[in-house]
């Protein structure tokens, strides 16, 4: 017997998460091991804008959102701590699905052996893992970036976005960088190396916002959209012909715009006049294809040619505020928290 | 010399378009011909939506409005009254661009014939033509409907949705047309063979057009959209995993809404939970590929297997009020002026 400790999602929030909505518990878990079973010591916790959707009362990416009173899901970066299965040893680093729990009992099908020589075990939950792998197909399966072409990325000091940025510029594409705040915006032009760098919270409405873009730009092919609400109505009237508008994430809208849907203008008409598609995408359709993704940025990480900052909280406690800092905080890169 | 009358497209209309907008004048022609010109007669003029586009103050799918002070521009079918050019005799029915005038002295290259053996000279402004060109490219490239799926089409007894919703049919789809009015629902489904067809205008608000909707079909894989507000508004929400939506038109924003974009719901977070498509589509770049419509539909349109209405109004002078008549009408399918 040890003692895990959990956080248990305890009740739906209507706008921003709070420890209200999260009980910690500390629970015994029983450690004989069944015949393929490993117990895990949780390492680092994932924290997600797409944990936010999952609450929305709403049907959304799941037909049920997701279930209270159990504990909250998430990826995390985990030790071996004993092993009933062959293949993991204890120490061994592995990349589970356990959620915001120290510690787990799970058979080995469910988790993820992750190669420490290959780059920092963190990056499983980064550029090596899901914000990765949403960043290099979105961008390339959907937004379909050629060389010389105009990608405006929102979001762009995020997990995804400062990923996105890297990627199209290494296409050859000419990158705009949206984020909030001068320091994010130095930081995605100077060192990620973005073209230009816009921070939307300088601009009052979408017109003046969309007047810089214009300037800058002079038009947008690519448009990966992390964020929504007023940065996407600035750009949807300066596509191009044949733009492609990638929908990752509408992060402005997920603290109460899933129920009660905020308004905003009505700009469909622009994609009719430039033949231009918006398409939906989530991480989880390309699990299947990680290899591929692998294959090519896997030695980028190695040569240390990608940015991959990442913000540590440290503290298991830390889990809700940490999670509710993603919609308000000043973080770059991926956040993560330390056990 | 003869004289032509002409509408002269005079003042950019702010909301709907009236006589004020457009000025008859009557304009000596002659008719002395260069080599390879051709003098035709008018017979048919077309009115479609995508003209009230065109007097948008701001960009729409060409960088200009409408140039004030010239003819209206339209679609026409003609008789050959005269010709200097190899190929067009006396009598020849063809299909010009030369807008809203009686007469004009063209040059050969700007003509099409038409094969009146094949179909009624009409139907080259309908299902032979543009609009029959928007509805089976805009649904076999973008809409790419299966046998089984749900395909619902707005503006269904329009002069494009009426067409869809029959090439959506045969396709295997069950199909949903949404229109204006009991008597264009009851034909929508017992005359073009809809599954099912809803009035919108019996609902105060999208949720309740949804609920109804979602009853009948129970999610949505296809949506050709013809009409944009309420009733996107009510099928977003509704999309089926890796639904295609096809902007075809947006004609309840037209009058007013592409200047000062109304307000809408932002529902752009569905194209996410369901990695849905969004594809605006125009005629004009399927014109190269007509023959491969033509093979296609022109023998269902010989066999009389499809339903191609037309209204006929009488008189050159009906035109500007035809025009408007796309926006407030009760017409069926094309809706043409005849000279």
């Amino acid at each position: 017997m040890i003692t895990t400790k959990q956080w248990i999602y305890r009740r739906q929030p209507t706008g921003q998460i709070t420890t209200d909505h999260y009980e910690l518990v500390e629970q015994a878990l029983d450690t004989t091991l069944a015949d393929g079973e490993v117990l895990i010591a949780s390492r680092y916790f994932s924290v997600d804008p797409y944990m936010r959707i999952g609450q929305s009362s709403k049907p959304t990416y799941d037909t049920d959102p997701h279930p209270l009173n159990t504990v909250q899901q998430s990826g995390v970066v985990a030790q071996v701590l004993a092993s009933n299965a062959p293949g993991f040893a204890e120490g061994d680093w592995v990349q589970s699905y356990t959620g915001w729990q120290t510690h787990a009992r799970v058979h080995a099908s469910a988790l993820k052996r992750i190669d420490p020589d290959l780059a920092p075990v963190t990056t499983a939950l980064g550029v090596l893992g899901m914000p990765g792998r949403t960043a290099w197909f979105g961008l390339t399966e959907s937004g379909k970036p050629h060389a010389g072409e105009v990608v405006v990325v929102s979001g762009a000091a995020g997990a995804v976005g400062s990923l996105v940025v890297q990627f199209a510029k290494r296409h050859g594409a000419r990158v705009l960088g949206i984020a909030g705040g001068l320091a994010k915006c130095n930081w995605v032009r100077d060192t990620l190396g973005a073209d230009w760098a816009i921070d939307y919270k300088a601009f009052n409405n979408a017109e003046a916002l969309g007047a810089e873009i214009k300037r800058l730009t002079g038009g947008v092919d690519v448009y990966f959209d992390n964020v929504g609400g007023m940065v996407t109505d600035a750009i949807i009237p300066l596509i191009n012909r044949r733009a492609r508008i990638v929908i990752c994430g509408q992060i402005s809208q997920y603290s109460g715009g899933l129920e009660t849907p905020e308004l905003g203008p009505r700009l469909l008409h622009h994609m009719l006049y430039q033949r231009a598609t918006i398409q939906g995408m989530l991480a989880r359709d390309y699990l299947h294809r990680m290899d591929e993704m692998i294959r090519i940025v896997g030695p980028w990480v190695k040569a240390g040619e990608i940015v991959f900052e990442e913000t540590v909280i440290d503290g298991f406690e830390q889990l809700p505020s940490a999670l509710n800092s993603l919609f308000t905080g000043d973080h770059r890169g991926k956040l993560l928290v330390k056990a």
